[in-house]
């Protein structure tokens, strides 16, 4: 499957783009036609300064003022986990020692950053069509149990029940309902929660999709030596395909069923940190 | 100039969005219509990882990889200053202890962080109708030398040569050359900077200025000791104007000059930190 | 009480010492001659990496390492609370805007740090005789409990039952029993707690106490409206008398019960931090 | 070398002390009688603030204060390098993928710090007699120039000048002039720098010193294809003798040529950091 859904080369070999090449100036333009109402939403999640079973280590934000007008701020970020909304760089992970576009991990990791495929990489943005797939409710569930996998008879019944379909450049947008059940029942351990199976991957493969965020990724722990992490390692190793991590879907989710619109612009962008792997962003859709 | 250019309780005791408030639904969806070609320009500037004259704390970025696949993020940033791209929340700055809306710094700041109006208050994002005056093309300069002000009148035949007019919820750029400056001659000391004359921030009261970013913000030093930081001062404090700070605005002009607009969709959203009084932001300019 | 046992002025206008200046090198040179049989004991506690109650953002240690032989560390640290084993620097507390030997807050403090009186007045470390009160078995109690007081009376028991005398230029620790109520309850919250009694402030200063170090300080909260910290405000604002915060005091309890000695040599140095307000330290006791 | 100069199993299969553990009980208290005057010098550097060519990125502290009576600290810090007086714990360098006492790098590490031989291990402090070797003295050059090495010979008639001699436990420091350098001709680059031919690791080892600690480590860049941080890689990795890097040496030798005294009391603890590789320490030398 690493091999099946692999874009090695097919940008060229310097392409540290991945799928965001299918976002093409048409594409942002087809897409900002999109809004007609004006209704904006963030789908990134509030950052939290307290520690939680999942993240010991919250951001510490400082302020200080003294005599003079300005106050300043300092703060420590660690993006990756489950707190913080965040774009994954395609180096954030490897298969083996593989890495997107065929460059090897041992070569392009320092301890002061990614020489290549860092965050830095999706510097000019993401701005294009956003779909949500409500696999929750295509399901008739609040929420799909930590032992349960999305797969690919999910997302096309949530399309046919949605009347919309995934297309080439599209910012997919997975709902389970993780985020509901948390808030129901807390904050859930890392393991086990639900997850896509990796057919997933090819079917976001063959769909051309540019970016992949949902409350759910991983079916945690995968069963599988290979590809402990199948949709992290075929994602972002084979496909260069871009996750955007931890994002807040139920607001959208309840816009989307209110308006009974599944399509939307989508617009985001990293700060430019050369050599990161990841960063926080708040992403917007808008109708 | 406190009083006159004051927004405080224009909308309502309690608000939080100041200026923001210009940006309704109707003017989003205007401002997608701008996106004609699909072309887009990112206006932030690259994070830089080295310390300099002006920037003693660069971000610290630690990356780490062990035995598994993926690879950790940790960094520090302190995003106030002459460095990174950043939005100012309206509580960066009081005059005396007063804050936008009549609240008091004293009664707002605590070492964790803004109480109200912090950089979360702008979590919806910025979406928006974005116009670039040259005032540097306008005067016929390659920029403005340390010792200059930018006046209303430069803003204004600004719009004449470029056949422009600013109008309410926009979000106003100025470029006077300053990032061409400092390719040319190096990192400037922090004073003396050109920048705006107070006079400027009121014009953006009256023509309802959604919010300010440009590579200069104040005549630095400015010579008035009431106000010895006027723009921040006035902006921030009184007109609830938020400031995108450290734009780098090259590129969007060259962009507009060959183009022949000077409008364009502006969108970018902070990272929803609560109380803080800065974010990281990298913008979006989409023709 | 402030004034009564104010130092200003004592060793100076440019003191930033304090009491520290009771330890003579014949009181060096004496207390190195309490190392007779070479058993050592660390005072400080283990560092913890995860949050609890009373420290919402605990040390973030990240190690790296890439292809090289080497290691390297980078690590955020907030000394203050009561988590770490820490020295408050004498501007860490005032009364009103009152420091040690007649400073003032407003003209010390920076967003960088202070500007006098800071942790770096200390770099010479300290190194004298150490002397070990335990009033909890001096009342015959396992410990204080949270509403409890400890009083001069409790500390003159202490050297009775003890047969001590705490001297000019000694470091004077006291144990309450804190540590091991909280290794059976769990932690506890910041209030209620045991704590001395101001008296206790004026006790040391007629005794020249030279550094206060214990598994408490303050009666938390204090009922004094004018001295909320008073042990905090008196011992670092008035007296010059340095705390070593937060120190590990059981094993080093069981140490002197065993040997039936109370005191013993003491050193411990702060790192060289200008501007620090406070610094992790490990303080070592030989015997 | 590596094999020759290895302790391990030498201490049992567990320990993590090395070296450290020729400091007995009975070298301590002989340590302490070595107090003669009192006189107290502290061997750690001032922590600078500001990047420099061999420090990109500087402790970054930040003090905040607001309208209570206290004062709080947040600080960054990446110990290693040539900034920081530190502590190397056994565990930061490895030869190939070995650790001390036969342990393997890549079983030991982990993002959050060493499973074993953190800086922890040291936790207990280190407290015994020290020697300086003025080996720029005993050649009489005011600095060891960056193409030359440190020699055995140089040792040896360093301690026949000084009529000194190292011995079991001992704390071993020498001074080659470089932090005089530094001062006159300015902040050096990494490479090349003096520093130690790696025989001199071989004579620590017969020595039985307990620890080093210098103004130079490695002859950087040390010749060896196997052996590029020849000093790193067989002290910590093969012999388990921690270092002590980076010291201010110029006024203790100032002092040990005044009094000609070669030998005194040398004091430090690192803090009690789980699966920290280093920690700042500032070390006490007693007279």
């Amino acid at each position: 499957m690493f091999r099946r859904c692999s874009n090695t080369g097919k940008w060229g070999a310097d392409d540290e783009l991945g799928t965001l090449n299918y976002v093409t100036p048409e594409k942002r333009t087809a897409a900002a036609r999109l809004v007609r109402t004006g209704a904006i939403v963030s789908i990134g999640r509030d950052i939290s300064h307290a520690a939680s079973k999942v993240d010991p280590h919250p951001v510490h934000l400082m302020v200080t003022y003294g005599n003079g007008p300005g106050i300043s701020d300092f703060f420590t970020m660690a993006p990756h986990g489950m707190t913080i909304t965040h774009l994954d760089a395609l180096s954030h992970f490897s298969f083996d020692d593989l890495l997107y576009n065929g460059r090897n991990r041992s070569d392009t990791m320092t301890a002061a950053g990614a020489r290549w495929g860092s965050i830095h990489a999706m510097r000019e943005g993401i701005f294009t069509r956003g779909v949500l797939l409500d696999v929750a409710a295509a399901r008739g569930v609040p929420w799909y149990e930590p032992n349960e996998y999305v797969t690919v008879a999910d997302f096309e019944a949530a399309e046919r029940r949605q009347n919309v379909r995934v297309a080439s450049g599209d910012a997919l947008l997975v709902r389970t309902g993780m985020e509901r059940m948390e808030q129901e029942r807390g904050v859930q351990d890392i393991y086990p929660r639900a997850g896509f199976h990796a057919e997933c991957a090819e079917w976001m493969h063959q769909r051309e999709v540019a970016i992949y965020g949902g409350d759910c990724i991983e079916k945690l722990p995968y069963p599988s030596e290979r590809f402990p992490s199948a949709m992290h390692m075929i994602a972002l190793a084979s496909m260069g395909l871009p996750i955007l991590d931890w994002p807040a879907l139920t607001e959208l989710g309840e816009i989307c069923s209110r308006e009974e619109r599944w399509d939307f612009l989508f617009a985001t962008a990293p700060m430019r940190l050369p050599g990161g792997t990841s960063a926080p962003v708040n992403p917007l859709c808008l109708f």
